[in-house]
């Protein structure tokens, strides 16, 4: 079976992308090529005579129907423009969070081979009164053009779904932290920057207050759910294809308070308050509590603490060592 | 203050204009002219100075700009592709109920004029358990086409709003009872005819068991609600613009003992059961019952019985004196 990853080239794709070919296989079959598109790729990434990297622009029509007429029997997507910009740009977030999204599906129907597709939607689909808890029924109010955008794929997919076109299913990820590497536009960026940066040595601040509530999940554990995702049998899920993941619910203070039981007062000394309007804007939008029965019952995994969540990053980037604890 | 019915044509556009030409005025000013857009009209459509008609498909962008241009204060969208004309033809009701409604929002952000618009969303966007009742907080989850496209406008609706392009409100309508004319390619169709067509001395069907419950509003409250949304001030409404109308809810076999109780049983015995499978898989995943708290608190009105409902029709109609009650 071929499988694609749409946006194949980013930390989540390039994870997901290393797991798969660790397992092999999946529910539907023996994964013998795995097609990776995005814009761009970094030079440490993987070499696997099952590997295909393909560099383009996810909303190029051309490149899309020639990855689709080998008709893949599974596709990730997880292709976007992150929420920062894609609130700072509404053209470009709408073109490639939402007509690309559309595009690929219309061409899904056209080529008439139902293809499994796992969309990675977002807790940005959210906002309004964050005190209340959320549940698998509660609506979508996104506060955000990322969000609102995520939820209208959302709808199609079930749609498309429900039609017989594809086989989706859309998973609403809490925020993805530790995330390795440099700081990006995604307005949640500071996030895994308070953990990294100090780790690293290096000076870093939050945006919001530290009693700030977050709905976080470890990259592990989204992988890990992804994959999950893709191997649930259609009848199971039926008409809804939407599932609230099961995140774990922390606050900022909280996390700096873990690293600093894991490491040092020398290591959280790097990190600051520094208020920040526009991101304040969006961030305290999202509700932090949920209940995701569904998620629950159909298996998914979550994060135990947010100390866990720090020690598996620290394991995984081989900074463990450093810290006799 | 210029006003815009998109879909002026129809039974609900036709009857809005003439009650806004009576009235004058709207919070939001008088109106000096009231343009109606729609692909047909009838010959006896109204006769006014202030009004405007234009014959033009609600997709054609020379016309909807032309008509934006004029910088009108207060737009009503009520053009759309009916449910089971756009569960049959995907394209045509992308093209009509999103793509066109897109096309709208990106000109009024391009013009730059900020009107407030009444978008007539629908009960088709919920689907799913239609046991459950409805709050204003539950999530869309459409199992039609048509449910899907009207969710999806009501994700831009809401996005355009907060990010200042327009003044947006999408009313989520039940389904209209008693309309006359004919029956037409909505789903909802025989739940006017039902009283209608015996009504005229025609035999006529219903699809789905009598006791199924229905969620229905007369046209009268329906052009009251629409033009109450019209006057609301912006602040009030915050950045969720979507309101759950307060319908009545009702069964098939309730309306045909009010139509009874009203008339004689030689009207009600040209009415029988001829179940229809497509019609019960897109009607039958309507939710019938509905907590709408916040159309409540916000001044929306409601029909208090289907007796009513049909009394109020007859009147309407000039056919109430036929009958000795």
């Amino acid at each position: 079976m071929q499988v694609v990853i749409l946006g194949g080239g980013g930390f989540i794709g390039l994870r997901l992308a290393k797991k798969l070919l660790e397992d092999g296989r999946l529910n539907l079959g023996e994964i013998t090529q795995l097609t990776l598109v995005d814009i761009a790729f970094p030079e440490d990434a993987p070499k696997d005579p099952r590997l295909e990297y393909i560099k383009a622009d996810f909303s190029d029509e051309a490149t899309i129907r020639k990855v689709l007429q080998k008709q893949p029997g599974l596709i990730f997507h997880l292709a976007a423009i992150v929420s920062g910009e894609a609130e700072k740009n509404l053209d470009l977030g709408m073109r490639i969070n939402f007509h690309a999204s559309l595009q690929l599906l219309e061409l899904c129907r056209t080529l008439a081979f139902h293809p499994r597709i796992v969309f990675a939607s977002s807790v940005a689909v959210f906002g309004g009164d964050v005190a209340k808890v959320i549940l698998d029924e509660t609506g979508a109010k996104p506060r955000s053009s990322y969000g609102t955008q995520k939820a209208m794929v959302e709808l199609l997919i079930n749609d498309y779904s429900r039609r017989g076109f594809i086989d989706g299913r859309s998973l609403r990820l809490p925020t993805i932290t530790v995330r390795p590497g440099k700081p990006n536009a995604a307005t949640s960026s500071f996030v895994s920057a308070i953990i990294r940066e100090p780790l690293n040595g290096k000076a870093t601040t939050y945006p919001v207050p530290s009693e700030t509530e977050v709905w976080i999940q470890s990259p592990k554990r989204v992988i890990q759910n992804f994959i999950h995702a893709a191997n649930i049998d259609e009848k199971i899920l039926g008409d809804d294809r939407v599932i609230n993941l099961a995140g774990l619910t922390t606050t900022i203070q909280e996390m700096i308070h873990s690293l600093d039981r894991i490491t040092s007062p020398e290591v959280t000394r790097l990190i600051s308050y520094e208020p920040d309007e526009f991101l304040q804007s969006i961030v305290l939008t999202w509700p932090p509590n949920f209940d995701p029965r569904r998620a629950n019952t159909l298996g998914f995994v979550r994060d135990s603490s947010s100390e866990e969540i720090i020690r598996s990053y620290m394991e995984e980037e081989g900074i463990m060592n450093a810290f006799n604890k």
